[in-house]
C-alpha cells in the first residue's frame, strides 16, 4: 500500500496502534504536540522530536543556513510550548552531504547557538553522520512543567473559548513571496528581491519564534488551557485536532481572526483569499487553546491574546462563521510533509524487502 | 574547508565549543555516551541521540527492515546503558522516500517495537515525514540511573583494571560474511548464502543487544565502574576515548581479548588479522569499563565480562601487549561515518550561502 494512500496521520496511526506502556515515568506517549513523563516529584517532562529533511522542509536556495538552524530549534521549543511547558534541553542530530563545507555546518549551528541562547535552552548532545542527498536536522526538545500542569490536545469542552496568540497567516505569505522572488530570480546574476514594506512576512517565515512568553503569561495569570496545540500546520487543522481529540466542534469567527497588515496587502497582491490563507497556511507557531468560559474575563483583554471563537457539541462539527453569518464547514488543508517527492535513486534497487 | 579534513570528531568539537549551560537541570552536556540531566531528587535521567541513514549506516540489500528498526533503537539503549543506565523512553523520527510502502514501514516499526518489548522501553513519540533519498532514522533515547551513579567517559585512573563484556569483532565478521554473499550473489536470481556454522556472526551484525544485563550485574554486584563507554566503533577507538577523557594511558592484552570462534574461523577464512578484526571491527555494542584495582577479586569471576588489562599514567600511551611481549601502539581506525560520501544533487545548486 502506498504511504500516499493513508497519509502521514493515517500512517502514524497504524505505527502507534496499541502502544504498550512498560514505565511508570511514562504518563503520556505519542498523539500530542510532546510527551509527558514523570521522573521526580515536582516536575513533569516533555519530550518532543522533529526530522527536517532538506527538499522537503526547507529550501536552501532562499534559506540561509543560521536561519534554517535557528528555525528548526524554534520550531521544537514551540512543541514543548504547546504542552505548557519552558523548554530546557535539545539534543541535535545532522546528516551532512559532501556540498556542505566546515563553514557551512558552523553557520547552521550559529543559527541553532542562538536560539538557545535567546531561549535559555542548553545543547546536550547530538550525531553527527554523512548523508548521500543533502541534509537532515533531527532535533529533539525537552523541557518541563510544574507536575500535572501540561496541556494535551483532548481537554477541550462544550462552551470553551478558543484562544489564539499573535497573528496568523504571515508565515505562509512570507513562503509566497520568497516562491515569486526565487522564481523572478531566474537567470539574473544580480537579482535584487523585492521585499520593503514585507519585512514581517519574510521574518514570520525564516526566523519564526516559539511563545515561550505566552506560556509565561497564563502561568502569571493562573490561567490553564484545557487544550492546546501550536499552530504549525495552519489554523483549521490545529482546530480539527482539538475537536477530534476532546470529542467537541467548534465555531471561529471570520472577523475575530488575527491577520496583520502586510498579510493582508500580500494576499491582495497575489490575488488569495485572506481567510484562506489565514486558516490554510501554516508554520505561524502560535499557540492556540481553550479556556473555560468564566475565565472569559481573564483573557480578553490580554496583550497578544484573542478570543477567536468557541468550542460546541461534537454533533455542530467544526466551522468558520463568516462576515454575513453564513457557516463554512473546515477542512484540514494544511501542509502536507508527507505528499509523494520524486524519489533520487543512486543505485539499483535489489532488495527483497522492497517493491 | 572540508568536513573530510577535520573529521566527524573534529567537526563535533568545533560545534560544541564553550557551549553554555544554562538550566540547572543541565548536569552533563555533550561528550559522552549520553546527557546527563536532573529533575528529580533520586533518580538522574540520560539522553542519547543517534542519527541513521540509508547507504551510511545501512544497506537495505541484506538488512532485513525489521532488523533494521530492532538494530536501530538498540544501539540506541546501548548508550543509555554505557551511562551505566536503563533505557525508558525513546522517540523515532523518521525520513521515508517514496519507493516505501506502508508495509515497508510497518516492518521497520515492528523492528523497533519487538526491541521496545523485550527491553522494556516505551515508544513515546515520534515524527514522520517524507524524504527525497532513501530511508532516515533518528532515534532519541531516554533512561535513568540512581542520583549520582550516571558513569561518564572521563574517569578513568593509573592502576584500574580495564574490563569488557561479551566477545569482540563478531559484529564486523558478519558484516564482511554479509558482503561477500552480496558480491556473490550479483546476477544469481536464486542465489543462497552461505551462512551455516556462521549464524552467530550473522546475527551479531543483524540483531546486536544492548548490555543492560552488564549493567544490572554491576548494580548487584556493587560496582560503580569509573569510566564506561560502549564499543560502537571498535575497541582500539573506544580504549583512546577513555583515555583521552581521563588524561591516561592504557595496556591491554592480546591473550585476553574476547574473541569467538567463529569470529576465529571468519577470519581465517578471509585471510585477515584476527586481532585486527577484534580492536577496530565496530557494532559489537558491548560495554567496555574501568573499575578500581581493589575490586579485582569482584569483576574477575562475574559471568560475561573480561579483565583485558590495566590503565596506566598519561605518559605510556595506550598499547596493546601482544602474545609475545611487544607493545603496539593503538590506532583509533574505527567506523567512520563522515567519510566522504558522493552528493547525489536533484536540482542546480544555486544557493549563496554554499560552494
Amino acid at each position: 500500500m502506498e504511504i500516499s494512500e493513508v497519509g502521514e496521520f493515517g500512517l502514524i496511526d497504524r505505527l502507534t496502534e496499541n502502544l504498550p506502556v512498560h514505565n511508570d515515568s511514562t504518563i503520556k506517549s505519542v498523539g500530542d504536540d510532546a510527551a509527558i513523563l514523570r521522573y521526580g516529584a515536582d516536575r513533569d517532562l516533555l519530550v518532543s522530536t522533529d526530522l527536517l529533511v532538506e527538499g522537503i522542509h526547507f529550501d536552501l536556495t532562499y534559506v540561509p543556513l543560521k536561519h534554517l538552524g535557528y528555525k528548526a530549534a524554534v520550531v521544537n521549543f514551540s512543541d514543548i510550548c504547546a504542552m505548557n511547558g519552558i523548554p530546557r534541553q535539545i539534543t541535535v542530530g545532522l546528516g551532512i552531504s559532501s556540498r556542505f563545507t566546515v563553514e557551512h555546518i558552523e553557520a547552521l549551528y550559529a543559527g541553532i547557538r542562538l536560539a538557545c541562547e535567546i531561549y535559555g535552552v542548553d545543547l546536550v548532545g547530538g550525531d553527527t553522520t554523512s548523508s548521500k542527498s543533502g541534509l537532515v536536522i533531527s532535533i529533539t526538545a525537552i523541557g518541563d512543567c510544574a507536575k500535572g500542569a501540561a496541556v494535551t490536545r483532548n481537554g477541550a469542552h462544550d462552551t470553551d473559548l478558543i484562544c489564539v496568540s499573535g497573528d496568523l497567516g504571515a508565515a505562509y505569505m512570507g513562503l509566497q513571496l520568497l516562491e515569486r522572488e526565487k522564481i523572478a530570480s531566474a537567470g539574473h546574476k544580480d537579482f535584487v528581491p523585492k521585499f520593503e514594506g514585507k519585512e514581517y512576512l519574510i521574518e514570520r517565515q525564516l526566523k519564526p519564534e516559539a511563545r515561550r512568553d505566552i506560556v509565561e503569561i497564563l502561568a502569571k495569570n493562573e490561567i490553564i488551557p484545557t487544550s492546546m496545540i501550536d499552530v504549525s500546520d495552519g489554523l483549521s487543522s490545529e482546530l480539527l485536532h482539538l475537536c477530534k481529540e476532546g470529542n467537541c466542534g467548534c465555531r471561529v469567527y471570520e472577523d475575530r481572526i488575527p491577520i496583520d497588515y502586510q498579510t493582508a496587502v500580500m494576499a491582495e497582491e497575489l490575488n488569495m483569499n485572506l481567510v484562506t490563507a489565514a486558516l490554510n497556511g501554516g508554520e505561524d507557531y502560535e499557540l492556540l487553546f481553550t479556556v473555560p468560559l468564566h475565565m472569559h474575563d481573564k483573557v480578553k483583554d490580554l496583550d497578544g491574546i484573542k478570543v477567536i471563537g468557541h468550542i460546541t457539541k461534537p454533533e455542530l462539527g467544526a466551522a468558520l462563521v463568516t462576515r454575513d453569518g453564513s457557516e463554512i464547514q473546515l477542512r484540514a488543508q494544511g501542509f502536507n510533509h508527507m505528499a509523494p517527492v520524486q524519489e533520487v535513486s543512486t543505485e539499483p534497487d535489489n532488495s527483497g524487502d522492497k517493491d
